[in-house]
């Protein structure tokens, strides 16, 4: 009899240990935030990784047309393999060339980028065992492996080195229980691309330790101008990458559920029991919808370069847009992104001090100047706060003057204020117009 | 330091223990048959439930043209809320109205039926814990159930009542344990659609024993002239039920990965923490193709009820085709379905002494006839074999007589055959015809 056996006499239905153990970080914390607008001005949202969300971003001509075309057949209306059709495999393959020497038999289909993670961590972690995610950093890794026993453990990234992974930490977290080492690269928060070097390194340790690495690569290619993208695929020697993307953000149809896992193993150490398992905890759902299937070949090869540059190009824009905006704030840290969507920013919260904490912080920011930031602890990383860089421009721009109001208004004292404008503002040109932007200071 | 800690001096990379116990059933023994068709008889796969795959059956014009005009819309192509866009859940919800009265809130679109399955099961039932499955039956629960410790249970259908569930094996397979009954009606592989009085019978079992119902209504509405589908939500008083149903055969669209769980639970018993747990487990994958979401309204509208009833009426005329045919051949008993897409068929196993089993005569019959029929063992009900009623009229006809061959060519000896010829089938008329057909007798 188990722990939870039932007393047959009445009704009692709990919740499976899995179901309570699973947590969306972010919901969890967003549907508790006290966050009610001011009513006078128009809700600004820039917390949402959702680069559709404004419809300034769409997707090209193509894509869309891919998809009309794919109605028509109806092998877009039948059920798939379990890894999806082989046609959208190997256009993947070839798609994804940059990674490596890909065979189809190595790349799955999967319901957007979280399935493939889900995958990947399911497959590689037993209960008990512990998965190393980066801090800061997206938490998709622990909605899926803490219901199942598998625990989360952090390395530290490095805010004053763009982000780069504190390599000793890492290396120090790695136990006998650790089963796979997650890389974000672009970042979600942090926005950060990490050179080629840097990347050598981390595969040298999880190398040294015999640990696989789950390269969640789903922003690849979204680089500004003067960096550079490396799959980790493509620098590993023996290390097996499972290597995580999908159409979400590059293609801008984040809703469409189309992401796919590529193992790389070139010295074979995973065997066929690493492959195999994949494919059966693929098998319990089957797949992405496919009449994206279907289209997913034309959709790969006939997107034009030049709508990806032209995205990237608009984000790039954005931040230093946004940079420029709120580095001159006082209070506030921002740290310019290489690429991705989004930009961290750093709150002193000692220039705060009637602010408990970065989410009262936010919190008052959405009632008094209806922008809405997500607070650090989404990513367990408190003191900073994300910003989406792909709201439109004006909205974007708007948001930072707003954000800025709310600084001044709410920092210590005008006193305080002063003096951080006479010593770090100093250095930049146009302090006055901002000055000029205050109306009352509390 | 868990059991399966690595040795860090050297590679070793096990797949979890969820992946080594999670398996697709169909898939496993399909994979080890040998199976390769004769190579002058093109191959008629009556085994797979995919009513698309031979380009007969189509979803209707308006269901492609509601994807068309999805395709325009910006927000056919952004994140959907964790449960799915509040539009498509109320359309579901009123399409479910005869299930009972529905509010959106309990409605969750998943990524097809077996999405919603692994929810309920996953939510309800706690590693040790056991889930009760009808057999013959459809093995997802088993794909979902068993990699996390969740052990099902059979109880048996009764194959000379029209697979009515065996009430007495229902309650004696009830233990402490036991979490949840899944009852599937319209049933694959059965093709049975239970009466109202049936379904009180089993919901009383339930409410006696306190354990909530998982509904699997895939088949919803697909019955033959002379049955009713009800829905077992409409006739539960106390028990709570966790219906699944989704797009995926009534419309014709398996690969669309469009289905839905709707919460019953009418006296409140299941709580908040159900549906939390629900909407937590679901957050894993963010729910299905948002194209789709968008389209959902118009689909569940604007089909008419002229093509649903076009398609069911076209199966049971296959399923009398069918019946007709194979009732005649000696040592097959075919079971006449009342609804669904499927026939059992009986293999008289001691009248086909030199095969081992169930799984060696659809083996040779596939060498011989190239007719593939998936074997009862994918039901864990083994000597049966299941067909699929959605093929071509034509192609259905042709294997009939095929498999009628391969019976006379494999039975016994011309004896037996004489024998049960003038035993059983002198109550059929045309026993002549049949005759005629066998060229040579093994
Ligand atoms: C780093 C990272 N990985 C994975 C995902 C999930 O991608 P998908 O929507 O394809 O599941 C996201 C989404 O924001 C992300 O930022
Ligand atoms: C009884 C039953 N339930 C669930 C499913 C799975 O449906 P879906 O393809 O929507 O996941 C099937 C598919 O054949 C089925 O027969």
């Amino acid at each position: 009899m188990s722990r939870r056996s039932r007393d047959k006499q009445s009704w009692e239905v709990r919740a499976s240990t899995l179901a309570r153990n699973t947590h969306n970080l972010i919901r969890g914390i967003v549907e508790n935030l006290q966050v009610e607008p001011n009513p006078n001005k128009e809700l600004i949202a820039l917390s949402v990784g959702d680069p559709t969300t404004f419809g300034n971003l769409n997707p090209p001509e193509q894509v869309l047309q891919s998809v009309r075309e794919s109605i028509q057949w109806h092998t877009s209306r039948g059920y798939a393999p379990v890894t999806g059709h082989l046609e959208a495999r190997q256009a993947v393959a070839e798609y994804s060339a940059h990674q490596g020497p890909i065979s189809p038999e190595n790349v799955i289909l999967c319901s957007g980028c979280s399935h493939a993670l889900e995958l990947a961590i399911t497959v590689l972690a037993d209960s008990g065992q512990n998965v190393l995610v980066p801090r800061p950093g997206f938490m998709i890794y622990k909605t899926v492996a803490e219901g199942l026993g598998i625990r989360i453990k952090f390395y530290d990234l490095l805010p004053h080195k763009q982000w780069e992974v504190d390599l000793e930490d890492l290396e120090s977290q790695i136990d006998d229980d650790t089963a796979a080492i997650v890389v974000i690269n672009p970042s979600n928060p942090c926005g950060s691309v990490y050179r080629k070097e840097h990347l050598c390194d981390i595969i040298n340790i999880a190398s040294r330790n015999h640990i696989p690495i789950i390269a969640d690569e789903i922003y690849e290619h979204f680089v500004f101008s003067g960096h550079e993208f490396v799959a980790m695929s493509a620098l590993s020697q023996d290390v097996p990458i499972l290597t995580c993307g999908g159409l979400t953000k590059r293609f801008l149809v984040p809703g469409w559920r189309m992401g796919w896992l590529i193992v790389h193993d070139r010295h074979n150490i995973l065997g066929k029991e690493i492959v195999k398992g994949l494919h059966n905890v693929a098998s319990k759902i089957l797949g992405p919808c496919t009449l994206i299937q279907r289209a997913l070949p034309s959709i790969l090869k006939n997107t034009p370069q030049s709508f990806f540059d032209e995205v990237v190009l608009f984000i790039e824009n954005q931040a230093k847009l946004a940079y420029e905006e709120l580095r001159r704030v006082p209070g506030l840290r921002p740290i310019m992104p290489q690429g991705a969507m989004y930009m961290m920013i750093e709150i002193k919260m000692s220039m705060f001090p009637k602010f408990e904490n970065e989410l009262k912080f936010v919190e008052r920011m959405v009632s008094e100047q209806s922008v809405f930031c997500l607070p650090g602890k989404c990513f367990c990383y408190p003191n900073y706060m994300r910003i989406v860089l792909t709201v439109p421009e004006d909205i974007l721009r708007e948001a930072c003057q707003r954000i800025s109001l709310f600084c001044k208004e709410n920092i210590t004292s005008r006193e305080k204020m002063r003096e951080f404008e006479s010593s770090e503002m100093a250095v930049q040109k146009d302090t006055k117009v901002i000055c000029e932007d205050i109306p009352t200071i509390a």
